[in-house]
């Protein structure tokens, strides 16, 4: 709702009363917004201030009437002839993913993946903030990674505390389940599992299963045969 | 076309022409079936033999009335009461997906992500094998890692000759271009781009560029405030 002042000469002032369209986004276009948020960071790297929907589609290798059609779930239809203002539509992904302060994550089990993920610089582009490193491994714990001392995992109640409710777990499947519950109770709203096990969680508890080799199952479909 | 012999006294060969119903299958629903391979493969290794839509979506994390929709489009509707047989439903997948042969990938690039893909027991899951590893620097050529002897990059040409048609970047993002045109120029049809840049390829080759932090990046949406 927004008061104006009418242009007559009584200065009445008018309410304006503005209907938002509301449309729930689907989870596939929420899934995508990362995609195109992590193109817009890079074309905002190379200084390009305008972008079409065609050409972010032949950058990301995606489909330009799904670009299209997911931007416009929040109303965002681009220009037409200068297309879509880079600056405001990455300002507009990050306000809806939530994306607009940084987000201090936990990561449970520094091995050969967890390592990978304190070293990946992705992280930090999306505004994520690897702020605690555990493992259970005695040898570990109190060696300094990258700007982290790694901590026990007895230590893991201690996120509530730090404020910090998001985590990324590493650990081999059989002790995925239990570093789960053990984030749980920690107060942890978020999980990003690499483990090779499925976890089960409160259903407050969002959690995302990470293959990386799930992607390249889906490449034979799409190769010529032969 | 199924010829069938009439039950008649006379034996009448009929002809039965059967219509399939050709829906092409989306390109989202290709982007879940190894999801959902992945999870009756798991089950599968439980000794599970059949699974509803609603058991997989719950030990999977998503909805079932996606899966229900996804299964419809190759026509597998289960069995009410009973539901999917697991084995019968893996096949299928496996098939749609072309994965129900082995598919030799190669490896470029062996540093520390690199290295998590060849360790990684997931790529032989879906029925990849690496059978080839490449890096530029003369410190790793020649050395030994998981039953590969890491090779030179200028002994990319040689994919061709060895038939391996699919290929992971693991590169550092300047190198990214670089290595994807010389996988084009091998014959390669599909690459799985681990590297922080986008690449360009010829319209046949497919790509899927892949960023481990983008599936951490839709995680905030859905957590409670506060």
């Amino acid at each position: 709702m927004v008061s104006i002042v009418c242009e007559c000469e009584h200065k009445h002032q008018v309410i304006v009363v503005q209907f938002m369209r509301y449309r729930k986004i689907p989870d596939e276009t929420i899934r995508r917004l990362p995609i195109y948020l992590r193109g817009l960071l890079f074309l905002s790297a190379q200084e390009q201030q305008s972008t079409s929907s065609r050409n972010l589609a032949d950058f990301l290798g995606v489909n330009s009437w799904q670009i299209r059609k997911d931007f416009s779930y929040f109303g965002d239809f681009g220009t037409r002839g200068v297309g879509y203002n880079v600056e405001k539509l990455t300002k507009q992904i990050k306000k809806i993913l939530k994306l607009d302060a940084v987000h201090k994550a936990a990561l449970v089990g520094v091995g050969n993946l967890g390592s990978v993920v304190l070293a990946y610089p992705g992280f930090r582009t999306y505004g994520f903030d690897i702020a605690a490193a555990f493992d259970n491994n005695p040898k570990k714990i109190g060696k300094k990674i990258r700007n982290l001392t790694i901590e026990d995992v007895s230590n893991l109640p201690m996120l509530k505390k730090r404020k910090i409710n998001l985590a990324i777990i590493a650990v081999p499947g059989d002790a995925a389940q239990q570093t789960a519950d053990a984030l749980v109770k920690a107060g942890v709203k978020g999980i990003l599992n690499f483990s090779p096990c499925y976890i089960t969680v409160p259903g407050k508890v969002k959690v995302i299963t990470i293959d990386i080799a799930m992607d390249l199952a889906r490449l034979p479909y799409y190769m010529p045969a032969g």
